[in-house]
Parts: C-alpha cells; structure tokens; sequence
C-alpha cells in the first residue's frame, strides 16, 4: 500500500503508468497534426542588419532591440583551465531574466493529467511542439494585466489556489547563454476547479507524454526540463515494489531498482558531494563581458556573425509569421548551431544497479563554474577530423556503439525561441558488465535516484543532462501507440 | 542498535556524548592558557598609508598587496529591491580563492577526536582561539613543496589514505567578502596511523568543542563552519531513541524531535525549495565592482577609509608581530565593524517539534543574490536611534527578550585573519507556543534538520546562520566542566 497516494512523487508515478487519459494518444496526435495544419507558420531568413527593430550598438556593437527588452547578443571573454582550450572569446545571449516554465496539471478520472499547450516557435525544425502550459519571461508577467494575458499565467505568479508540486530554479545552455536561469514549475489544481481547456491546449498524462519522448521532436526543451525536475515514489515510499513491471523496460528497471537499492550506490551521497567540491576548486573559470566588436575571431559578414573556422555556431537573423501567437510578425536573431550533436549518457551496471557516468564540465554561461553534464556532449563537426585524439573522452563509444546497446536514442530540439532547427541525437547507452571504463577525475558514477536529488537543487544538472533524463519514464511503455 | 556505527553521523553523535576526551577538558583549558602566556602577540594600529608591502593602486585607489596575493580592498556598487536601502557603493574584500579550513579527526578510546590547532589571529580580541588543524589559502597549497609546509595539510590535498566525512564549499561573510567561499573539510584518520601531536595542537571529542561553544570567543569562525556542516545520526538512522537523553537539554530536544518526527515539519522539504525559488525571483542583486576611489560616502580619511556617517565599518591597518606563525612579523588592513552586533534565531515548538525562523537576506557579496540567514543579524548602532521603525522585523524581540526563553547566548568572535575585534552576540530565543508571529514574505520555519539538509548544498545558508548553528549540542552538555 501507498503511504501518501497524494503525495506528488506518488501522483507523478501513478500518472506515468497511465497509458490511456482521457483522450487517448492517438487522438492527441491527431488533433497535433491538425493544429499544425491550420496555423500559419513561416520563417524567412534575414541578415542581422535588416532586423526590424534590432540594431547593433554604436560603439560596442553589441545586438540590442530597440525596446531593452528580450535579449541581446554581446560578448564573452572566457578563461578556464578545463579542456583542451584555455582561453577563447565568443558571442552570448544575454537575457537577465528569469521566466516561468509550468505545467498546470490536476487529476482527471484518478489519473495527474497535465495541460500542455501546441506552440510554434520559429526556431523549430518542425514548427509545432509540445510546450507546458506557460512559457512566460519576466516581462510577459510583469505587463500582466495590460497587454493581452498569457493563459493561465495566474496560476504560477503565487496566491494560493495551486499546490506546487515542482517550484525550482534551473539553469539554460551554458555554452549560450550567460547565467540563464528559469523557474520551473508544476502546479496541480484541486480536483473540482473548472479548468477551460482553450485552443492549441490539451490534457495528457505523464505516460502519454514519455511515449511522445520516444518520438522525435515533438516534446520541447522547455517541456523536457521541467519533467526532469519530477522525483517518482519507489519501494521506499511506500509503493509496494510488486506493483511496479520491473521487467516491463529498461527505464522502468533503472527507476525502481535505484529507489529500491540506495545502499547498493557506488558512493554514498556526501562522496559525490565531496567529489564535486573538488571539482569545483580544481577548476576555474573566469568570464569578462567584453563588446561584440572586440570578440577575436568572431566577425559579422554582412550577413550573420560567425566564427572564422566555420565552425561551432552562427547568429543569424529571421523574420517570422505565426497565426497563433500574441504578436503576429516579427523579427529576432537566432542561433544556428553546427548540426551532429550528440548528447548521452554512458550507464552500467554496479552492485546490481544501473549507473550513469556524470561529466563535470565547465561551460563559459554557468552560473557556478561547472554543473554536471552528460557522459558526453559532442558535436564532431567541431572537431578536427585529422585529429581524433583530441575529442573528448569516451567520443570512441559514441561514434562506434557496437560495445553497447542503445536503451535510449531519439532526436530532440533545443528551445526554437532561440535556436534555430538546433536538433541535438539523445543517447542512452548500456555497457556490458564486463567492460571496466577507466575515468578522468571529472567523471564519477550515480544513480537516478541520486542525479534527481541533486536536481532539486540550483545549477547542478545541466540542461542537456536534465534533457535527457527526462526521457527515461520509471514506468513499462505501451510497445506501440 | 545502530545499523552503521562507523557512519559519519553516528560517529559524530557519538562523539557529542563523548564530555571526556583523552584529555579533559580542564587540562584543555590549562594547556590553553599556558599556551597563550608563552606566544608572543603584539598588534598595533597603523595608519593604511603606512603598511609595509600594501598601497593604494594607482588609478582606481584599490588597497592591494605589492605580491598581488592575499586580498585587496575594492569598491562594490550594489542595487537591489531588498530592504530598506536600494542603491549603496561599500568597500569589500576581494579575495577570489577557495581555501580550505579542515579538521583532522580519528577514532581514539573509541569515540572520534578533532585535532584542534591554538591559533593567534590578528584581529582576535582575545588573540588565541580554537582553529581547525588546517586554515590554509590557496597560494597556502599551491606553494605547499616550496617554503615552509602548513602542517597536516597533505590530508586535504586528495589522495585516499583518510577518509572524508564533510567535504562541502561554503561561503563566508556577504556584507564583507565578495563571493568568497571556502571548502569545510572533516577527514577521518584511520584508527591506527600514528598521527604527530605538533605544538599548538589537540585532540578534542565534538562533546568538549560543544562545551567550549557555550563559552565566549574560544572556537573561532572556521571552526564554526566546519562544525555547522556536520549532521547527526537520528532515530530513524538506526539509533535508538532512549539512547538519547532528550530530557537533557533545548538543543538535544531540537536535534532528536527534529529527527524522529519529520512529517511534523510545518512545511515539506519541496515547500521550502519552492518558497527558496520565490524569493530568488523576487528579490533582485546587481553589484558592480568599481574603484574604491569612487565608492561615495566612503573616504580614506588619513588613517582608515570610513563612512561619512562614522557607521557600518572601517578598513584599518595593522602590524602585527605573533611568535607561533610562519612568519614571525608583518602588516595588513583589517575590517572593524560597528559594535554590538547581535546574530539570533528566533524559534517556536511547531506540532511538537522545535522549528527556527528562517531568513532569506540579500547581501552584496552573495554568490546567488540572496542565502537564508538567521532570524536577526542587528547591529542596532548602524540605525537611527530615533527611528525604530526602520529596524528589521523582530529587533523589538531581541531589544527586550521578556516574551522569550533565552536557549543560546554567548559573544563569538568573526574571523581574526580580516575583521579586528569583531563579536557578535549569538543568540537562540524560544518563543512561547502561544505566541502567533505574523511572517514577513522573507521569512518561514523550519527544523534543524531541514536546515542541514540545505547546508550539504552550496551558498544556501550564510555564515551567520551556520555558525550559530554549530553552537547547538546534539546531546546533553555537562552542567560545567
């Protein structure tokens, strides 16, 4: 028996067993597509300097809009004594705000339905994604009550009609963006408050939404980091492990027998924290916002701002038509990332029970210096190609799986608002029980169970690591939709 | 029965018991004395113009040392929405190392002993106090094979010969240092490595530095951080409860009934993250470093750099001359603070179990804008005498404590390496149960382990709040030595 069935880790797990809500994944999809169908979407590419409502700043050339507002483009200086390049300078989105991302869920026939909304976002490679129920910066809410409202904003700006079953702080791209952070939330309304489903919003249950995670991009980034912040009930919480398939799938076995089997960790939780304390005094990183114009190597041709290689990423410039948002037209900078990305995670079995391998990296953005990352992000394209030695560790792995087997693969998007068709292959791999890995000092195995705990806290996963665990349902998945 | 008796919280409560060491504590405090009569320890006001080896950079006016190590002093220009004050500029302390304060521990008799080290500070009010076996600065280590060696340093430096029990970065004063943090370590020595007993040093059980916590300025800051880190084994962690004496005192009583009965807490562990993000979305810090010759309202008036308003603080210098230091004579600026300052929390039984008020305190040097801090931090000098009303909430408690039970009150002292003569009287009060105080936004209760909980994790509780902390006994204290 439960303890607490309404405890939020029991809610969220009773939901992830929910296969069928109440409208079923298929009619989901098919209201998807059709959505799609109806709202008008284009995006043109223009140069940065024809932006409607952008200019580059006399003097520092930083790209500013006219407003203040949104964000702006500005350079970094950074030093650090991790990786292979010690000194570099780049250009860096600056958006000093902290925006909500919620979910507004409330249990519908039993069941934690949570109310998504379909959103195009210029950036997506295919328009129309599965976003939470609000995506609001500072401003949005701040202009709340002038200006046309953002739907449901009013549940997540506090009072107390809501109970907050997730309210953290957790942190963007740090190769991106400089120290952005966003408030990360879930609010679960009381059983009998009418809830109007408006257009481009729809209920779906948590297991619904990880049979959309095995898909390719149709669940945002934005969806996936507030998922990631979701602690499931285990064995120790009550949940008799009986009930839960532990034969039903990988993901399922690597949630239950983590919540199961705490003293079978690796390291005990104050080793991790012990490990990461050193990490964070042996490696240092010093910033300098610098003016776009002195950033070395960088150039604007014209056109976009891009580095002298080719390489790494680009700014550039579009113009957007989309029916269903506030604004109708618009124009912005983008980032175009180099394509290839890989982002995963390396797991295998101790004592028992499934680990993954926890990268320590730093990242010029971070807000304290590194956060842990996935096993591996990398993007080959980056890299010279006459030059394998010089990839980051374990890249041999990725780029040749056959040691492994794949428990986890599927393309995901990174935020269209400010990436463009940024699409990055998402990686879980198993290593045999026999293969002993030897590990930088940077690399340290954990647990789920311990990877989630840290993530309660401020800027210890990064998004890319919150990313991909949010793809790893604790429940058994319909083999097919 | 305890399930692991060799885990660092059960060594720890152990070790609490523990009122006699190898030695008692009345020898303790003979060596101590004798120790204190035979250093040498001179320390005279000298003007800031007239340090050996320190001068005002061209330019900006920053203090800084001809070495370029050490510290210096610079200018802050601080913008914020919290409190009564949006806008200053203030001196501060920039010294952007992580050191490492570490207590060297091992199993003697049975019960775990901390290597304390006797140490003079210059600031020190009484010179000689109880420091951790290690107070070292990064170019400390860095340096460690050239010059003279930090003694028992080399079991902070990694490596696996000791065993570490608390391991965590955690950060120093907000109003004084900017982003300053230090890394609290507590190593276990295994029980039968022979460990050098040095000049100056002792071994102490946690029972006999709880005992020295009750009196005035004798366990410095450093060894309060460290000890605040520290978590005790509870009932739930296999310890039984009639093994602890809970009519023995306020703070075993907090520290058991805080264990045994978390689901009495008044708010869940996820509540106070989500109220932690609200306050971290709500109030706002912007600090600029700026040169200390353009810090308005503060001068260098000859002598020492002060407000106009003779308040908050000054930066003085001093030359110092201590026989048991590396070296033997030399000059630095130190901070003197306003006097009469006053660190309390306030706490109140909750559903039967003690829980403390907590303050989320906007500082300028904060590594994340704001941290929880105790109750009231009040040095009621930096105030208008004629204007009550612009005290902080519940100085009217602390100003006159008849409505509360006085449960922790002594004078500790601030660290004596950067403020000189800086005590502040730490206090608990025990507010009535029928007492209903009406909380500002800021401000919410939680039990001792709760706040633990928070301290494994960087910059979440202040050192005011940590050190007062450290002051609270797990188990009975003998009634006097």
């Amino acid at each position: 028996m439960t303890r607490n069935p309404q405890s939020p880790e029991n809610l969220f797990l009773q939901s992830a067993f929910c296969a069928q809500g109440v409208e079923s994944l298929q009619s989901f999809l098919e209201w998807f597509e059709a959505f799609k169908v109806k709202s008008r979407f284009e995006v043109f590419r223009r140069g940065l300097g024809d932006l409607d409502g952008w200019r580059f700043t006399e003097g520092t050339g930083n790209l500013v809009h006219r407003s203040g507002r949104f964000f702006s483009i500005e350079g970094l200086d950074v030093t650090t004594n991790f990786g292979r390049v010690r000194h570099w300078m780049q250009p860096i989105i600056n958006q000093p705000e902290v925006g909500i991302l919620g979910f507004l869920t409330q249990r519908i026939q039993g069941s934690l339905h949570f109310l998504i909304q379909a959103k195009m976002e210029p950036g997506n490679v295919n328009g129309l994604q599965v976003s939470p129920t609000v995506q609001a910066t500072h401003s949005n809410y701040t202009k709340a009550h002038g200006g046309k409202q953002v739907p449901y904003l009013e549940w997540f700006l506090g009072g107390h009609r809501g109970r907050y079953l997730v309210d953290q702080l957790q942190s963007e791209q740090g190769a991106r963006f400089l120290a952005k952070r966003n408030r990360n939330v879930i609010v679960q309304v009381r059983d009998n408050e009418p809830i109007e489903v408006l257009d481009g919003f729809f209920w779906l249950t948590l297991g619904q939404l990880f049979a959309l995670l095995k898909m390719d991009n149709i669940v945002n980034m934005d969806s996936r980091t507030v998922l990631s912040c979701i602690r499931f009930a285990g064995a120790d919480n009550g949940l008799p492990e009986a009930t839960i398939d532990a034969g039903g799938g990988f993901a399922a076995n690597v949630h239950v027998s983590s919540c199961i089997a705490e003293k079978s960790c690796l390291h005990t939780f104050d080793a991790l924290i012990s490990w990461l304390t050193r990490m964070k005094t042996t490696y240092s990183l010093e910033v300098k916002r610098v003016p776009l114009n002195q950033v070395e190597e960088w150039s604007f041709d014209g056109n976009v701002i891009r580095h002298e290689s080719g390489r790494f990423f680009t700014v550039m410039g579009v113009e957007v038509h989309i029916d269903n948002r506030e604004v109708a037209a618009w124009h912005q900078p983008l980032i175009e990332s180099a394509k290839g990305g890989m982002i995963c995670f390396l797991c295998q079995k101790k004592n028992g029970v499934m680990h993954f391998l926890v990268q320590a990296r730093v990242e010029p953005g971070n807000f304290d210096c590194l956060e842990m990352a996935p096993t591996i992000q990398l993007t080959p394209s980056n890299y010279d190609p006459d030059r394998p030695d010089t990839l980051p560790p374990f890249s041999s792995l990725l780029l040749d799986s056959s040691a492994a087997t794949v428990r986890y693969n599927a393309l995901q998007s990174e935020e269209g608002g400010r990436f463009y068709h940024d699409q990055n292959r998402y990686l879980v791999l198993e290593l045999g029980p026999e293969l002993d890995l030897p590990l930088p000092d940077n690399y340290i195995w954990m647990t789920i169970r311990q990877m989630k705990e840290f993530i309660r806290f401020n800027n210890y996963f990064n998004i890319e690591a919150r990313g991909l665990l949010s793809c790893l349902a604790p429940a058994a998945l319909p083999a097919q939709v």
